[in-house]
C-alpha cells in the first residue's frame, strides 16, 4: 500500500492544485535517483512546489496526517539520499529555479534550490565571478542537491567542497516554520553554524528553499598536463610529492588502466591504453613555473611521459577524456560507483589494495578520482551476463569500504550517505557519533517526517 | 554565595587532586576574559584539565551535582564568552598545550585545545606550512578558545576564519561521553557536520579536547602597500574597487584617523596624522603587477598617497603599525571594542554613519578593521574623568549594533556572542532561529550545565 488518504491529497490540491501528481507512470520518474541498485519505495504522491509557502504547505498537511516528505532535484545523486519512500510525498524543488541576484561587489549569489549548478556557473561568468563546485553532474544538478549532499567535483583539491560556498539559507523546518540561517557578509559568527548543519544533511532536518552562495573571481588562466605512469604506485607517489611540495593545482585527478581503456574505446583520442595509470593536473593561476614543477615532479616520481598542454584547448581536451569517464564506464556493464576518501599519503596503498580486493572477488575495478583530495571513485563493474556478479562486486563493495576506514579515510568523500552508505555511517562515526546525530534529528524533526531512514535510521 | 557542595568538590579531587583550586585570589584571575564591561560571577572552584579523562571527571561531576561548567582558554576572548557564572566550575584547558602530531604530506596538525596559536604556527612554518587563522591575540590566544569562538583575524579576507581549518574534533558531552567528529581526509560529508556545530558555540555544547587541523603550504613572498586618503568615503570605495576588480588581497585592513594618531602616539612612525583613513593591503602570491593594480585603483578611488613597500621588512613595519591598534587605544581610555560585519559595498556608509552616532552620543569611536571582509571594530572610548560617558558609549554601541543589522550585517564577525551580544543575536536570528539554537542546546545538555547564559538564554 503506497497510496496518500484522499483527505491528504485533497488538502495538497487545495493550494498546489496540478502540481500534485498521482499519475503512477510519472510517480515512478520519482521513485529514486542514479543509485538504482539501491532499495527505493514508490512515492504517494510528486508535488511539484514553486514557492516557500507551497513547500510550508506540503510539509504541514505530511505533518498533520504523518506522511514522509522527500525533497528531490534532478535526481542525479549516487547514494540514494533522493530515493521515495513508500507512500511519500516526493516533494520535487525542481521548479524552485530562479537566480533572484548576483551582486558583483560582495560577490555573493541569492538563488532557488532548483536552479541548475550550470546556470549559477554561467550567471557568475557574465560578472567575471565564478561559482567554484563542479560535482560531475554539474550541467544537470540543482545547487539545492548539491547544497544537501554536499556535493564536491574536480575542484575541490584547490578550491574546496560545496559547503564552503553557502553563506546562508532559507529552510522549512519540519513544523512548517521556516528558518533563515547565516548571511550575506564575507565573515560572521554569530551562534551555532546552522548553515553548515543542513548542508550535507541529505533533507532529513529541513526543506531547503533559497540559498545565499559565495561566489569567487574567475581564475587567471588554466594550463593543463597529463602524466603517463607504468604503475599505480608511482603514480600515488607523485601526488604525496606535488602535495608535498607545497603546490597547489586546481585539479589533480587520476585514471586506472581499465578506465583509460573504456574511454579510448568509447571515444578514441590517442589515449595511452597499456598505461597503468593516467594523472591529470592543472594551475589556474597562470603560472607556467608552477605546471613546471609539477611535471619535474611527476618524472622525478616515475611517469614515463609528461605531456603539458600546449593551449587551453588541447588542456580541455584532457579534461574532457576525464568527464567522460561516467558514460564510458556504463558501456562496460551495469556500475557501482563508490567513493572514498584517504589521506592523501594513503592513495598509492588505496589503489594497490583495491585491485588487489577485484581479482580477490573476480570482480572488475575501474578507478578514477580526485587524487588530491585522496577522494576515490572505485567503479565495480556488475556483468549482465554473470548471475552471481552483482553479489560479487557487493562484497568487493563492502571490502573497499572497509580498506577505506583502515586506511584513516571516510565513507563518502563527496557524494553523500544516502540509503547506501548507512551501514557504513554508523561504522565510521560509532554509537556515540550516532546518538548524537539522532538527538539532532529528533530535536528539529520529532515526528520524523523529513526523508526518513536516509543518513542512518531511527530505532524503534 | 558562590561556594560549591563539599562533597563536590572532594569528587573532583579524587581525580584531579592540586588541579582543583579554591584559592581566591587565584579564582579572581579566571572570573572573565577580556571583555571587562560585562558582567561575570564568581567561580566555585578552578580546575586545571590535563587530559580528556580529566575532563571527563568534571563534567560528571558536575552533572552530578548540576554545577555549571565554563570551559577556559587564554581568557583572551572579547565578549565574554568564558566569563564564570557564579558558582561554576571554571574548567581551564591551558594546561592540555599538547601538539600531538603535524604531518606534512596530508596538511594536518593535531593539537590539544590549550596549545597557543602562535605555538601551532611557527610549527607549521619548521614543516614549510602554516596555519592561516591570525587573530589579534594569536601570540595568547589558545587553538581551542580559538575555535569554540570561531575567531578570525587578517589574513580571512583571502583565507577565510577558524571554521574552514577545523576537520575534526574529540568533544567531551555533557554526559560525559566523548564524541569524535569529522576526519582527517582533505574531503569527507559523512553524515552532518558536527565539526561545524562545535565550532564557534563557545562552550556550550561540549567541551572540545582535541583538535584536527587543516594546514596549507606557505605564501609565496608577501608585498604590501598604504594608501592615504582624505575622507573616509574615498577609502571605503576603494575597498569595493578592489574586490569588483577580482582581486585577492591576503590583507586589507584600514584605520581612521583617530586610531592612527592614537598610534603614532603610542609609537612615533611617521603615520599620516592628518588622514581621514589609511588603508593597508598585502599580496602573498609574490606577484606585484596585483599589488600594482591595487595601488592603482586606490588611486583612482581617490588616495592622496600610495606608499608601496620596497621590501618585506618594511611591510613588515606598516603591519605591526597595524598590530598597535589594541595597546595603542588603551591608553586613551577604557575601550568598548565592537565587531559588526557587513557587506563589503556598504562599508562606506558604515564608516561615515558610524562617526555620527559618536557625534550624536559625544562619545569617541576609533575605527579599525578588516576592510576586505567588511568586518569592522568601532573602539569606543570610555572617558575615564567622565562618569556619564559609559553610558554614552553603551547607547553609541547599541546604536552602531542597529546600523549594521540595518546595512544588512552581523552583530558579530569574528569575536563571537558570549555574553555581550545575547540581546544582538536574539535581534538578528529572530524567534526561529532562537527557538532552533535552544532545540539544539537542549539536545546535546539537557541540563542546561555547560556555560550556561552565553550565546542565547534558556528560557524559564
Amino acid at each position: 500500500m503506497t497510496g496518500i488518504a484522499t483527505a491528504a491529497l485533497d488538502q495538497l490540491r487545495e493550494r498546489l492544485g496540478d502540481a500534485v501528481v498521482t499519475d503512477v507512470d510519472v510517480m515512478a520518474a520519482y521513485a529514486h535517483d542514479e543509485a538504482d541498485l539501491v532499495e527505493h519505495g514508490q512515492p504517494g504522491c510528486v508535488v511539484h512546489a514553486r514557492s516557500t509557502e507551497d513547500v510550508r504547505h506540503v510539509v504541514r498537511v505530511a505533518g498533520q496526517y504523518g506522511i514522509p516528505v522527500v525533497p528531490q532535484g534532478a535526481l542525479t545523486g549516487l547514494a540514494g539520499a533522493a530515493n521515495a519512500v513508500d507512500g511519500c510525498i516526493a516533494l520535487s524543488l525542481r521548479r524552485m529555479d530562479r537566480i533572484l541576484e548576483i551582486d558583483r561587489i560582495n560577490r555573493i549569489a541569492v538563488v532557488q534550490p532548483g536552479v541548475i549548478n550550470k546556470a549559477v556557473s554561467t550567471a557568475a561568468g557574465e560578472l567575471g565571478l565564478r561559482y567554484p563546485p563542479d560535482p560531475g553532474s554539474w550541467e544537470s544538478s540543482t545547487i539545492g542537491g548539491n547544497v544537501s549532499t554536499n556535493a564536491g567535483g574536480m575542484c575541490c583539491v584547490k578550491y574546496g567542497v560545496t559547503s564552503e560556498y553557502v553563506l546562508g539559507l532559507e529552510v522549512v523546518l519540519a513544523d512548517g516554520e521556516v528558518l533563515r540561517t547565516g548571511r550575506r557578509t564575507a565573515k560572521g559568527v554569530a551562534g551555532y553554524d546552522l548553515t553548515k548543519l543542513f548542508v550535507g544533511s541529505e533533507g532529513t532536518l529541513g526543506v531547503i528553499t533559497e540559498i545565499t552562495l559565495a561566489l569567487r573571481p574567475v581564475s587567471e588562466g588554466v594550463l593543463s598536463l597529463a602524466a603517463v605512469f607504468e604503475d599505480t604506485v608511482s603514480a600515488g607517489a607523485a601526488v604525496s610529492a606535488i602535495v608535498a611540495d607545497g603546490r597547489t593545482p586546481s585539479l589533480l585527478e587520476i585514471m586506472d588502466n581499465t578506465l583509460i581503456r573504456a574511454i579510448e574505446a568509447y571515444r578514441p583520442m590517442d589515449l595511452p591504453v597499456d598505461a597503468a595509470a593516467l594523472l591529470l593536473a592543472a594551475v589556474d593561476d597562470g603560472s607556467s613555473a608552477q605546471l613546471e614543477r609539477i611535471a619535474q615532479l611527476c618524472t622525478a616520481a616515475g611517469a614515463s611521459e609528461v605531456h603539458v598542454a600546449s593551449d587551453p584547448v588541447e588542456g580541455e581536451m584532457l579534461l574532457a577524456a576525464r568527464r567522460l569517464a561516467h558514460p564510458a564506464m556504463e558501456r562496460l556493464g551495469k556500475i557501482i560507483v563508490d567513493d572514498i576518501a584517504v589521506p592523501r599519503s594513503a592513495l598509492a596503498e588505496l589503489l594497490d589494495s583495491t585491485q588487489r580486493i577485484g581479482e580477490k572477488y573476480q570482480v572488475r575495478v575501474a578507478m578514477v578520482g580526485h587524487a588530491g583530495d585522496g577522494n576515490m571513485h572505485p567503479n565495480l563493474i556488475v556483468d549482465r551476463d554473470d548471475p552471481d556478479s552483482h553479489r560479487r562486486c557487493m562484497l568487493a563493495f563492502d571490502a573497499i569500504m572497509q580498506l577505506g576506514l583502515d586506511l584513516g579515510g571516510t565513507c563518502t568523500g563527496e557524494h553523500g550517505v544516502g540509503t547506501l552508505k548507512k551501514g557504513w555511517l554508523a561504522t565510521e562515526i560509532g554509537p556515540i557519533g550516532l546518538r548524537t546525530h539522532r538527538a539532532i534529528k529528533a530535536a528539529l524533526d520529532p515526528a520524523g517526517i523529513l526523508n526518513p531512514g536516509k543518513v542512518f535510521e531511527i530505532p524503534g
